[in-house]
């Protein structure tokens, strides 16, 4: 069966995130997979680089999927881009190797968490931003965000309490930038746990605020301890922003 | 009584526009008059440069107001930026000429419309800008738009049908630009009648989509008849930008 490479982009706000979960029909994934469905006649399961928490944006993410016959891509992406409500769209539709799949193939993400930190007002993009008024120091936060480069265990900032598997992630970037009143965290790496980024933040904007040195961090990854990191950020701010193969 | 101007920025996607309405405290007008009156403990009216309709956007709305005490302004910018809902801000309160009004003193306004003017999704703006999916001729908006500037009896551009007062405006400025899938008009002028920004968005429109000629433009001012200007753009894509005193 032929595999397809499809990308979307979506406003999280309203939705339960990705994931189709038992009788919610109010997830991005039951969403596409409903269009699909009604445009090809045919049950379609869409694999995709991650799952997103309920009310995390996708600027790019990717899915992929197989079905029984040839599509025509350009017919099939404008039938689907119809077929979306508003705040979910399909960017591109392309045919795919045939071993492709989104999740075990993804080499790299980069995810973006957004903070308005002022105190004016910001209504157009108020949806997209976490607002955060206090004094932030960036040069500890950029000390702090230097020592989670790299290869670490990082169950100290994942959600999940009973994960088995590995919590070995490799965070090969992090950028932190000023754009007005705007504080922009992009976090670049192969992999990222369940609420990661989220509590990444938190616990960079501790060490912004003053509430936490950033020299300790080393002993926050060492200790495998959730609860010595930092707050996890509310999801509104956090945006998939790409993924590479 | 001293006098005070107050900047403010609105997404008017929720709100029956500016202006107070009998009964409906869905209006902006409502919302702030209703914080003001909570938190200076007396009823304040707002004079604004002018009413915005239903669903229409401000980057910088001015408004005016008296009161009967000296404010810190600082103290109240922060109360009112407290007491204001999530889709509307205050951006700047400050002490003006005891003779100053938002309105007759008006001396210049810019309004912005902006069309997404692509195939491609744009979810996360997708309710500050008119969706327009066809080829647009940006020569002949212009050579439209030129014949637009100046000095005008623009009834043709009113939906006021029962206009009593002068419907002659200047405009100064149109100036039509692309940035990506975006396509952004900016008109500036020393006024807009009742929808005027929006049929002239209208009619641009239909300029570019080659459903009339640049080179009407003329008569359909000269005819003072409603009927023969274009259709009435959506107000999602109109923002108050800009007010000059």
């Amino acid at each position: 069966m032929p595999t397809y490479k499809l990308t979307l982009c979506y406003d999280g706000s309203r939705y339960c995130g990705w994931q189709r979960q038992g009788n919610t029909e109010n997830t991005i994934q039951a969403k596409v997979e409903n269009a699909f469905s009604r445009i090809l006649g045919e049950a379609t399961e869409l694999a995709a680089s991650g799952r997103t928490d309920a009310g995390v944006h996708a600027r790019a993410q990717v899915c992929s999927f197989h079905c029984t016959g040839e599509l025509d891509c350009t017919a099939v992406l404008a039938a689907l881009r119809a077929a979306l409500p508003e705040d979910i769209g399909a960017l591109t539709l392309e045919r795919a190797g045939d071993r492709f799949h989104a999740r075990l193939n993804c080499r790299e993400k980069t995810y973006v968490y957004r903070v308005w930190n002022s105190a004016e007002p910001n209504v157009f993009e108020r949806k997209y931003m976490y607002r955060y008024v206090g004094a932030l120091n960036d040069a500890a936060m950029r000390r702090a965000a230097e020592l989670l480069l790299g290869k670490h265990d990082f169950t100290s900032f994942c959600a999940n309490r009973r994960m088995k598997k590995s919590a070995v992630r490799e965070i090969r970037g992090i950028d932190i930038e000023r754009r007005g009143g705007e504080l922009r965290f992009s976090f670049t790496g192969n992999g990222f746990l369940y609420n990661m980024v989220r509590i990444l933040v938190g616990t960079l904007i501790e060490v912004g605020a003053g509430e936490r040195d950033a020299e300790d961090i080393p002993a926050v990854l060492s200790s495998l301890n959730r609860d010595r990191a930092g707050f996890t950020a509310t999801a509104q701010g956090l945006i998939l922003w790409d993924v590479r193969y």
